[in-house]
């Protein structure tokens, strides 16, 4: 039923290219970004494993739990495919430490690896054909969220991309493992995108990362359904009351098909070094650089005033965050932990009622301006003996024009496994993810990474 | 984490409605219509059981099911609970056969019956507290779906009602089954809302039941979530970039509490009594009084004549509809069966290509006439003998002037358990579901139903 076999519909433009394609088309850069990502995505994973996010989930979801065949990462335990999917991708963003597109806030990496390693646990899978999916998964969830955010579309900033376009991009990898027709594909990714969900009023509980959890978990589940014959329309993405429709006030198709094949999504995949909301990065590095060059103490901080972008002061302008999941999205917090700890980690998350933290907090002040680009910020000091210091960061780190180097991403890999897994797994671990193209079996990694 | 117990919100106000309900609460009336809605559901999820779509869906999602603990109706087996309020909910959509709010084309009672159902297995839940926690469930639902759709209010007509809130409906019915306290009723409704989804680009396709399917499942993982303590914000309904916000064009907040706890919306609800787009059911109906009236044999038929209300013209107008999908939205297909069969039934749904019913469908004329209501239809037959017989529908069996009776309900339910389940089981599971409110076990329901 409703087995319209339209192949002018771009879901079937993205299932025609998604069948084709082969590993050998990859570029060598392609490959070597996907691979950054996947190293990025399986440090969170650990890392996110002991966060309470994931261990409540697990604990809500396990009793649940059907055929044990994929790894709960850092966890002792097996639990079936779909709970798997969608637990990894919670684990891997509860610190929201996770990467992020370049052009967009789209964290794409989660729903998509989670769904594929849990898939390369049942049936053996050549790293090589793995990384192709993440690849292709990544292409279809970007070139979806392009079409409704990246101007000249637009949407409502409230909705949350990952949640609406990474359930498709898990559909489309797992599709391509399980070795779907073309047909089934666009079944696949059309059942993915009518359960496409998530906005932002959830941000700041523990529904952020449960969003993109949710979008794996129905993206893998509907690659098995499409497999047994289970139909969507072919025309849900430009079709009347369907995705672009509905999700945009004014939409870009052409963003889904352009230089398909030709220009990849995952080389503007970018990585966090800080684990909070990326418009504050800049604004981090700005005020660590401050404190290194002139030896700043807070106690002599009399104002601090940061000039940002616009979207970063929409989305974390808040002042006193009650708890470490806010302070992700508060600005103020992390210009804080910036100057009095010297860093800004995992550890600075939780710290939101110490009292110097508190008290530099109020000394904070946040302006928008529309000159300032999305991964740049402007840092004025003055201090109470009368200097005043001057930070203006272009380019963030991790920001594409910045980005984190493999040894960066090394020095996070072993940060966040520590205490998950013992020093030489993780060394051994991570040696593994950097040869994950080369790997006869992908899912080595998932059973190493319990 | 993010415990913001901001007793304001609007999902706080629901909550605390929620906890403090009791069975002796609901009206006689109130209790009646609940029940009705439970036997024309348990009805639908028999016949739909067999459907295409329900039994792929099952055959796709069984192997990944964990503890079966719950009953999969019209199967031999048994599933965990999860798969059960999802697969159960399809079943109950597949056919498009299940109940309709009045005031806007919302599908209540699937997400949250196939949860409570599956809930009502694992724990001893009685008949009373089932009701009540089922009339509850559709309160948060039908007034969220009434807060973004019924003027004052405005939406886009894309969105899928059922999918958007029949998870939050779900959510709260279980949440009241398994005692959650009002703050976690808040986060479980906050979970669920967040996770809503579909559009009506996918009707005609299977997706148009997995959508409400989709909505109990999450519904129900969600209620389980919060217990373990797992949040959302209080604030996801009214909130900035939070459900009104986002699914609005304009919100009318106050329709989800107003006269909260003495206008319930179940009363709203209503049934059909034949397998097809609603727009069709007045004719029907005129069409089977002609028939039983005058003893009208078809052979003898000449001429069929409708004149009905020009949205039925327009959604309905196919002579010749070439399968059991595209029958449901065919007038000239259902006279004919009414005529030939005295029956509008599922059996009537795929009898597309016999040859009487082929014939006598190159009889029938449809005019539209905006004198007709849209639930009234006008019906003249011609015989070759000569003799002229006509009928004016006012108000269709099933619409809100003219409902169902319980008995109406009763021979709906025997023709769709025919087939599924012996005659005499039917007997006794109809029986048992009219006395719902007083059963000490409502999960013995669910067992029966297998």
């Amino acid at each position: 039923m409703s087995t319209n076999e339209n192949k002018t519909t771009l879901a079937w433009q993205l299932a025609e290219y998604i069948t084709a394609a082969r590993p050998s088309d990859l570029p060598a850069d392609v490959k070597h970004e996907a691979t950054r990502s996947f190293v990025n995505w399986v440090g969170c994973a650990l890392g996110g494993s002991q966060h309470p996010i994931a261990r409540t989930a697990a604990e809500a979801l396990c009793e649940f739990s059907g055929l044990p065949e994929a790894t709960l990462i850092g966890a002792k335990r097996k639990v079936d495919l779909l709970t798997a999917s969608l637990l990894n991708c919670v684990s891997s963003g509860a610190h929201a430490f996770d990467d992020t597109h370049a052009d967009m806030v789209l964290h794409p990496v989660g729903p998509i690896a989670a769904s594929l390693m849990a898939l390369a646990e049942r049936t053996p899978v050549s790293g090589a054909d793995f990384l192709l999916a993440m690849v292709l998964g990544v292409e279809v969830e970007s070139r979806l969220a392009r079409a409704i955010v990246v101007p000249p579309a637009q949407c409502d900033v409230g909705w949350y991309l990952t949640g609406l376009t990474g359930g498709v991009g898990a559909a489309a990898a797992a599709g391509k493992i399980l070795g779907l027709s073309a047909q089934q594909i666009v079944w696949a990714c059309g059942i993915a995108c009518g359960e496409g969900s998530g906005f932002r009023a959830q941000h700041g509980s523990m529904c952020s990362p449960l969003i993109p959890g949710h979008a794996g978990h129905t993206g893998l589940r509907a690659a098995f359904m499409a497999k047994r014959g289970f139909t969507s329309t072919p025309h849900h993405l430009e079709g009347a009351r369907g995705f672009l429709d509905l999700y945009s006030t004014k939409s870009n198709p052409a963003a889904i098909t352009d230089q398909l094949g030709s220009r990849y999504e995952i080389m503007r995949n970018t990585y966090k070094p800080y684990p909070c909301g990326i418009v504050i990065h800049p604004i981090i590095d700005a005020c660590l650089d401050l404190r290194a060059k002139h030896g700043i103490s807070h106690d002599n901080i009399a104002r601090v005033s940061v000039r940002a972008h616009p979207v970063a002061v929409t989305l974390a302008n808040t002042r006193h965050p009650a708890d470490g999941m806010i302070s992700k999205v508060s600005i103020h917090h992390w210009v804080a932990v910036s100057f009095i700890d010297g860093a800004a980690g995992i550890a600075q998350l939780d710290k939101v009622a110490v009292p110097a933290i508190v008290a530099l907090r109020d000394r904070v002040d946040v302006v928008s301006d529309t000159t300032i680009a999305p991964d740049a910020a402007d840092v004025v000091v003055e201090l109470r003996d009368g200097a005043k210091w001057h930070c203006h960061i272009d380019h963030g780190i991790g920001s594409s024009d910045n980005p984190m180097t493999d040894r960066d991403l090394d020095r996070k890999f072993t940060n966040l496994a520590q205490g998950v897994i013992d020093d030489r797994a993780s060394t051994e671990l991570l040696a593994q993810c950097w040869k994950l193209g080369e790997l006869a079996d992908a899912g080595a990694i998932g059973r190493a990474a319990a």
